[in-house]
């Protein structure tokens, strides 16, 4: 089969290896569509603080059940899966509260262990997914990043009477845009370039704002009867935007983080305390795969525009130099094992 | 009758002026005990970012009904109360939210408007409690630190579940312990002074933790089965403490924050995503007090022990002077109205 891996920081490999069979409890998915995500290009760049070397890569990805391990029960060959990346303990304190993204053991697939860039991917049972043979193959793979945004705002309680503010229209900043707006809320994204901000339009911004040409503080401060936005996220994962993020939030505010970067934000505790804001950080997400699928089946969510590019497996390597050098040309570039 | 106000910083005056009966929707207050905040003494000092001079202070008080403005219901001259500070305009979004103490037009009783510091308080009838007449007005003059401890372990969502580590042993981390320890949580508490450790094990914390001799980090490192607490309530207010909060903190982990300090905070995002905490801001109660009443009426909360010195009104100089020059000598100071 075909294997995508990252051998060490900055070495990635194209190569043809073995396929093993399921062990107990898991199952083997004959991959279709797998889209690359920013933290595959961290772990390509050596810059994801998780990851052990050398790893096959790929934590977004759907395809067919082709055989099923020992004491596999609730899946058959043939079905249609997508998978979740989140392998967690159940036993451990986050796990008996609901919050097993932030296992105690946690493991991801793609990550910790080996994903989906290859044409057999081997995962436990409970992380697929079954999906309705009609959905695509690219579109269920869009789940896993879908998923990651109902997180962030499952973790603020985004709801229709909030104005929501996306600091970045990349992938994060649409998936989050998508999900926000199906909630129904009000959402305004703010980027620097102004294609990103077309974009963010065409997927149901309320309102854009380029904020290399306007300030984000001024153009928001009139939401919410002059109180300012109800729920800040940061897509874009720049420390500093924490500070400014709590300015611009109003009382009773909630302002959601994604990024892993280990630089030092500041933020001013007198304006948390004063409006009573909360900070959350969301990590992958907490099982929400089984519902976005519902609303993908359900057609509440139409993601498929995200799809910029697709090259089949061999060819990715064409794929991450495009993400490197055209970064403003991609939204989500999926590989194709089934080319 | 008396009056204590703060004609500009640094400048407390007691003085006699006239009683103005309550206008409408208003009732009058023979105040017979009031308690002295760290708030007030900022309102002294000119740190209090909100207050405007000249302001009798005072915000924590209990007395008796003496006279009822127009249209007011449900209360009688005779009733005992106790106020609650938050004045809200129960229009706003966060009023609407239930976050009144966030409100869009707040008004604190004590900061924005007269306060409790004279012997017949004026406040809206909705700012005034009832409370049953064999509750003393001592005991009753606390249920508002009560209400800031029960606000900020709502905010952290604190249960019988949680392992709760306090910085500061001082009157908000006296309070807060209380509150935890009444939900059930384990109560870990760290302050620089022995003395006040000793008086944080009276009022029933599991374990202190002295940190001018020992790393809070180490100490608290094995709880929550080697995770570390799963809740952390800054009671001291410095900011340097939340990147340490943060570190300290389990997987799902969430931190309290009360002070208003200005100085800004470092807080890494990479350990917020990491392991998705919660920070949030508490501010004053969000109508705590009704339910603090019934828990001190209940016995469930025995605070009486908090109240280290009561001062008659005319000598609240020397119960100010106390507080300044021998803090660690008082948890609650209280004047006497009714002396």
């Amino acid at each position: 089969m075909v294997t995508i891996s990252v051998l060490e920081p900055h070495k990635l490999a194209i190569d043809q290896r073995e396929v093993h069979p399921p062990s107990k409890g898991e199952i083997a998915i004959q991959v279709m569509k797998a889209g690359i995500c920013g933290s595959d290009m961290h772990i390509l760049h050596g810059s994801n603080p998780f990851v052990n070397y050398p790893r096959i890569i790929g934590h977004e990805f759907a395809g067919v059940v082709t055989a099923l391990g020992g004491g596999v029960s609730g899946l058959a060959v043939g079905d249609h899966v997508v998978a979740d990346p989140v392998i967690s303990c159940g036993h451990c304190h986050p796990c008996r509260i609901g919050r097993s993204n932030v296992c105690a053991n946690l493991q991801v697939i793609g990550v910790h262990r080996d994903g989906g860039f290859r044409s057999i991917a081997v995962v436990p049972q409970e992380n697929a997914v079954r999906i309705s043979p009609s959905l695509g193959f690219d579109v269920a793979a869009l789940a896993e990043p879908l998923a990651v945004a109902a997180n962030v705002l499952w973790r603020t309680g985004c709801t229709a009477d909030d104005t929501v503010l996306i600091y970045g229209a990349g992938t994060v900043g649409i998936t989050v845009l998508q999900v926000a707006k199906m909630r129904g809320a009000r959402c305004l994204i703010a980027d620097i370039d102004e294609k990103r901000l077309d974009r963010a339009m065409e997927f149901g911004a309320d309102a854009v704002i380029n904020s290399k040409l306007k300030s984000v503080a001024e153009a928001v401060a009139g939401e919410m009867d002059g109180l300012g936005p109800s729920v800040v996220i940061d897509g874009a994962g720049i420390p500093a935007l924490l500070d400014e993020a709590c300015r611009i939030a109003g009382p009773a505010g909630r302002i959601g983080l994604l990024g892993f970067s280990a630089a030092p934000c500041n933020v001013s505790q007198q304006e948390i305390v004063r409006k009573e804001l909360t900070l959350v950080g969301s990590r992958l997400n907490r099982r929400f795969i089984p519902e976005v699928v519902e609303w993908l089946e359900a057609g509440k969510l139409k993601p498929s525009n995200m799809i910029t590019q697709t090259f089949g497996a061999k060819d990715a390597r064409a794929a991450f130099n495009l993400i490197e050098q055209n970064p403003e040309k991609t939204l989500k570039v999926q590989l194709a094992f089934d080319a």
